[in-house]
């Protein structure tokens, strides 16, 4: 087929936990021309469980890669139903992932899980970010940093995570050493799908993204890369192996990991040898989806929430405590990314319907659209509620999974549409606590831009958040605002755009809608948001005024103790 | 009729919130012979209301006469069909009611109520215990009391309320001064019914009982019975006015107030001349029912608790900081009646049902009994919850009703079976703190009867309670103890007994199954109890260790601000 179609499209492909959705766009507006969606087939949604361990989530990489092909293809396969598409006319490709999410591979950068040896070995499988199986070598990490007084935890909060990078490979040498042996390296899911389909998987000169690195694995420049080796074999003198099979400088997401390969683009119907951008995990390339800029908080709200936000300049920020990671170019290249988030929105709000609300709510097809409607009837304050947002630990600002729900203020009157208001409203506080660490530090947020099903479907959710925020909420344009921003990139490898920013401003946008905050209640939310600052800090910090610090973490001493 | 048959019958009448019940026992064993209830009929389940004014509860006097008549009519009525029974074997009668419920009275020792000119007036009724209009009264007396350095708070925890005597004595002359005019005295309801059936109504002989006196009216011998008329005058001139028409001293109610009328007694079917002891209020009677000693504390469990504990002597005992009240002889004559109490038990268990139980629970025709039989599945501490207690504030030790419910630990995976045990557990607790607040002050305790139809149908709560107080926990044997408390009164009055001791002795018991404490449960409620105490003094107390007294009141303040 003739090449007779100039270049304007280009494919987002974006990894979540139970599926892979490909996007094709028009570069010109952003307006999706075509998008396929493949559910991973193995365990349980795409993860594989053990039902004697609530801990181990993993996932099986040959969904990922029959994930690429039945994804891709297909939204090619749904593009070409569209009037001006042509498979040739696809300028570039880029790719978003879930992250932390390392698994380990061979010499060729074959992931262990497919080999017939290793199929049924969980630890040969990748480690899906909410893994938690490594919390004990997590907290060795932090301990060792801390003795050694390594700069590493200062870009990620202060803390290191089970979810994380080295917690899982330190995790696997000491539970499966078998697997750790076999493993020439390991690579972030985000980084292991471009080397794929651009056929450069050699794990000594496989491209890494900086988004996985610096957020996850302590990379940063100004200590020269990854921890040094020294740190590492402290760990585990097996652990600098991996540091040796791991090319740096990690790169940003502007830039081609390769270009497609000729065995891939006939599998989805490309042609060869399309740039594939460098990955990057889903929050990120989601906030570049939903329009990031400075000033402009983007919420990605689902089960949980990351909060992301950019700064300009790659030197002079400071370390902020409480955040996941401050990483030069992780979302924008030549800005810092920021990323913060809430352990817990969408989920607290799920737990409540699923395990409090009564019949006359629960028998609607949407209990939250039946509460939600009962509560949008309260003013603010009116309920004489107030809770901690806590029920899954909170990430920031305290850094802590040790921390539990509260909820005080219950009558004999109190209803179950009260207490929704008021789970929403801690949520709200949440989210304003961390907005007000990022103002701490000099990094204003002027506006939100929010992300997710919440954000679109839940009218009552956005206008608490305005008023307890203050500020006006918008949401952003395109329900999928990762695959949107991963095609952002896409169409900059593509060589559409000359930078991400310019590409932003064509593909991404706001809903007209926006939820601006009323006076009367942000004023009421200012005083309830003091008291919550006090139950924050009377329960969550180890030198709050109080002497509650320790009733949550004795009561997990007691429950861990008792189950 | 020739009397053939030797007296040892005595009947209980326990005039309650929504209707009056009379019993005719055997005062050989404490066995019933005969019973009857009568429902009041006026208003909502006795209890004319006023929809613009939730504070509001007054009850219609001649209700309370039919009452007498019919209750007590029926239960002789039913005693006849009893082998051995005959009306003129009716040594005495015992009668208790609600209080503080007082009720203003003409010249006569009518009820102004009575009167056509005020049959409507809202504020010429009974102004029942649960009436909470005069909360501002009730503060204006606390606080003159303190100014003036009275001791007349001494024996009632320190705080006055709005439930009793002479708040609403204020608030009626405040806001009904004709009814206050026209009102020559005003007489607890307590009072009221013996003065009634023993034609003896005339204010200024009227006896009058220690225990409404003691517990409700500040009276105390040791400043000369009621407060001093400067006192009252100083909150109203035309107080003192009640004062002079209430004939002192106040009395025990192994006394007779009088004898039944030939009025009374045609109607109800006895002999004229029936002994009628000094009226006290259900608490204390429904104690002395259950058999009440030194060292056993007396648990009347209802929607609320009245936790009743006598002690002997009647001079060195101290004040007890927090109790509703220390009255000389207001359980059992010649020892301390002590009265402490938890404002909200079964109310707290029905609003979760009401509220926040699922479907899978409320569908059944018993939620507490699905609920109870999950949350007896889990042991203590494994839910890692802690809640506290005050949905409807904190009676005893706080004296303080603006306080609200909290509970901590919630997860995502916390089940309303948690909560609802969670729930139990607070109300053990609190159970508990009053407990160690009489153990403080030298009155031991050494186990607990428990009363009402949690204590008898709910086993979980028992064990919950055993284990917490680590103390056995057993039920009395009579499901009306309040009437059979009434009916020892009756006996000894009726001279069947010497004093109230012996009559307990043979009248009442407890069941034979008995609630002991699980040595490793009460272990692990030890430590959650030091939690319960740490989160009960943070927000419970002024001057508590943090900073978090303010957060319960700030809440309600906005509240009330807003709605």
């Amino acid at each position: 087929m003739a090449k007779q179609q100039k270049s304007r499209f280009s494919i987002g492909v974006d990894y979540g936990t139970n599926s892979v959705r490909a996007v094709v766009v028009d570069a010109a507006d952003g307006s999706e021309v075509g998008a396929a969606v493949f559910d991973y087939p193995s365990g349980t949604a795409g993860v594989p469980l053990d039902p004697k361990n609530p801990h181990l989530a993993r996932q099986n990489p040959a969904d990922y890669i029959e994930g690429f092909y039945q994804s891709v293809g297909g939204a090619v396969r749904a593009a070409r139903r569209h009037k001006g598409f042509a498979p040739e006319a696809v300028a570039g490709i880029g790719i978003d992932t879930t992250g932390s999410t390392p698994l380990p591979v061979d010499r060729q950068g074959r992931p262990l899980a497919l080999r017939p040896e290793f199929r049924r070995n969980p630890a040969a499988h990748a480690w899906l970010w909410k893994d938690h199986t490594s919390h004990a070598e997590a907290a060795e990490i932090t301990d060792l940093a801390r003795r050694r007084g390594e700069p590493y935890l200062a870009k990620c909060g202060g803390v290191y995570s089970s979810e994380w990078f080295w917690s899982k490979l330190l995790h696997c040498k000491r539970t499966a050493p078998r697997v750790f042996e076999a493993a020439y390296s390991w690579v972030e899911l985000a980084d292991f799908v471009p080397a794929f389909v651009t056929g450069r998987t050699d794990p000594d000169t496989l491209p890494r993204g900086i988004c996985a690195a610096g957020h996850k694995a302590m990379y940063h420049e100004s200590w020269g890369g990854l921890p040094s080796a020294d740190f590492l074999a402290r760990l585990d003198p097996d652990l600098p192996r991996v540091r040796e099979h791991y090319a740096v400088p990690a790169q940003t997401s502007d830039k081609p990991a390769g270009r497609l390969t000729a065995e891939v683009a006939a599998r989805v119907g490309l042609p060869e040898g399309v740039p594939v951008a460098i990955g990057a995990f889903d929050a990120h390339m989601g906030a570049v989806g939903a329009g990031i800029k400075p000033g402009r908080l983007v919420k990605i709200i689902g089960t949980s929430t990351c909060d992301m936000l950019v700064a300009p300049g790659e030197n002079q920020l400071p370390d902020v405590p409480g955040l996941c990671g401050i990483v030069p170019g992780s979302i924008i290249p030549g800005m810092y990314g920021l990323e913060a988030g809430q352990s817990a929105v969408g989920d607290i709000f799920h737990w409540f319907v699923q395990h409090l609300a009564p019949a006359v709510f629960t028998r609607d097809a949407d209990p939250h659209r039946r509460l939600s409607r009962e509560a949008a009837k309260l003013r603010p304050g009116e309920s004489g509620l107030l809770a901690l947002d806590w029920n899954n630990g909170n990430r920031t600002i305290l850094v802590d999974p040790l921390l539990t729900g509260l909820i005080v203020g219950q009558t004999l009157h109190t209803t179950a549409a009260e207490v929704y208001r008021a789970l929403i409203e801690a949520t709200a506080f949440g989210a304003l606590r961390i907005i007000n660490r990022f103002e701490e530090y000099g990094l204003k947020v002027d506006e939100v831009v929010n992300c997710g099903g919440i954000a679109e479907k839940n009218p009552l959710v956005m206008q608490i958040y305005a008023d307890v925020c203050n500020r006006p909420m918008k949401i952003s344009r395109s329900p999928q605002t990762c695959a949107l921003g991963a095609a952002v990139f896409g169409a900059v490898v593509g060589g559409l755009y000359p930078d991400v920013g310019r590409a932003q401003r064509r593909m991404t946008g706001v809903k007209a809608e926006v939820f601006r905050p009323n006076k009367a209640a942000a004023q009421v939310y200012a005083e309830l948001y003091r008291l919550y600052c006090q139950l924050h800090d009377a329960f969550g910090l180890r030198d709050g005024d109080g002497t509650l610090y320790s009733v949550m973490k004795t009561l997990i001493a007691i429950r861990d103790r008792v189950r």
